[in-house]
C-alpha cells in the first residue's frame, strides 16, 4: 500500500492502466448502489465542474455525461475517495433509473445458492 | 450490451481480461459502503462455499479471505450481480473494521471542490 494515499489530506487518485477509477454511485437518500461505472481525469474534473456524474465508457472509448441520452442523469451531492484512491463514491440524487434496462438500481438480482439469479422488487433493500 | 446477461436469470459472470469482477461491499444492516475488491471465480465460489467474503489480490496474487490476519471477516447476507453481470454486491455483516487503516469503511474521505480531502466522522452516513 503506498503509505502516502491513505493518510494524506490531498485527492491523488490512483489510476488504472487504462487510466480509470472505479466508480460506486450510490442514492444520497436511500444509500441504495445504483450503478458501478469508470472515470478518468476528464470525467472526474466534468463531475465535479458541472455537478453532473461524467463517466468513461470502455465500450465506445468515450466520455459521457449519465442521462445525456436517456435524460436519467444523476446530481453529485458528495465525492469520496477509498484507502488506496483507486475508487470514488459518488453519492448522487438520481433524475430516473439509474439502470439502462429502466430499473432503479442495476443490481437488480440476486445470485441464489443453486447459481439461479432471482429478480427483486425496484426498491428493494440494499 | 450482451442482451442475454442483463435478462437472464442464470448467474454468468462476466469476467475482465485477468479474470476478476469488481465487488462492492456493502454493510447489510446499515447501507454503509466498506470496501471495493476483485472477485475471479475461486473466490465467488469460496465466499458461497464458506460463506464469508473471500477476494483475488491483485498486489499478491492471490486468493484471501478478508479477516484471515485481522479478524475482521464479512460474513455474506446476499450477493446480487448488476445488470452487465461485471460487478457483484456482497451485503454483509462485518466482524470489525473494513478498511486495513483500522476504520469502519475505506471511504472516509471526503473530496473537496479545491482538491483536498476531509477525513470524515467513522459514522458517517453512506
Amino acid at each position: 500500500m503506498d503509505e502516502q494515499r491513505d493518510t494524506t489530506d490531498r485527492f491523488l487518485p490512483r489510476f488504472d492502466a487504462a487510466g480509470l477509477v472505479t466508480a460506486i454511485v450510490v442514492d444520497a437518500d436511500t444509500q441504495a448502489l445504483l450503478m458501478v461505472a469508470h472515470m478518468n481525469a476528464d470525467a472526474i474534473e466534468a463531475t465535479r465542474a458541472t455537478g453532473q456524474a461524467h463517466f468513461w465508457s470502455r465500450s465506445r472509448s468515450a466520455l459521457w455525461r449519465k442521462g445525456e441520452t436517456s435524460g436519467n442523469g444523476l446530481t453529485l451531492v458528495e465525492m469520496r475517495v477509498d484507502c488506496d484512491q483507486d475508487a470514488l463514491l459518488l453519492r448522487v440524487k438520481p433524475a430516473g433509473p439509474a439502470c439502462h434496462t429502466g430499473r432503479r438500481s442495476c443490481f437488480y438480482r440476486r445470485v441464489e445458492a443453486d447459481g439461479g439469479l432471482t429478480f427483486l422488487a425496484d426498491d428493494a433493500q440494499g
